[in-house]
């Protein structure tokens, strides 16, 4: 078994509107040292797999089909077995 | 300037529908050996504060009163100088 923890975010290139309110709520709050915030997806992902090569090919197909937005999102991941 | 990483999940004890859509669906497309998969958030903060205590204290404040649900979900992070 394998734990892959998946981070998916914006592109640099493209505008984080989510971003800045959460900004703007943080500096309503006080907390203006808030230089700017982006906010993206967190996946953890149990794969039942035999060896990490095959682990991580089930991890990118999935990617690819379904938990990342190629065009306006990027992606990195860590994988372990557990 | 410190950079924090911040993941935020759900609790172990709370049930994740969300979670349960991406396993139908990855099955789907025939990813059958995706054993469990829960989403959560993922945000990159940009904190300008002197020391790392001070951009921490930052940090742990936003997601007390804003970022975290702390009924629902739990949280970990890392903090750079950059």
């Amino acid at each position: 078994m394998y734990l892959a923890k998946l981070y998916v975010s914006h592109k640099p290139s493209i505008l984080d509107p989510q971003g800045e309110a959460i900004k703007k709520a943080l500096h309503s709050l006080n907390h203006q040292s808030v230089e700017s915030i982006s906010q993206g997806k967190y996946f953890e992902i149990n794969l039942n797999e035999n060896n990490q090569e095959d682990a991580e090919n089930v991890l990118k197909k999935a990617c690819e089909e379904l938990l990342v937005n190629q065009n306006m999102e990027t992606y990195h991941y860590e994988i372990k077995e557990v």
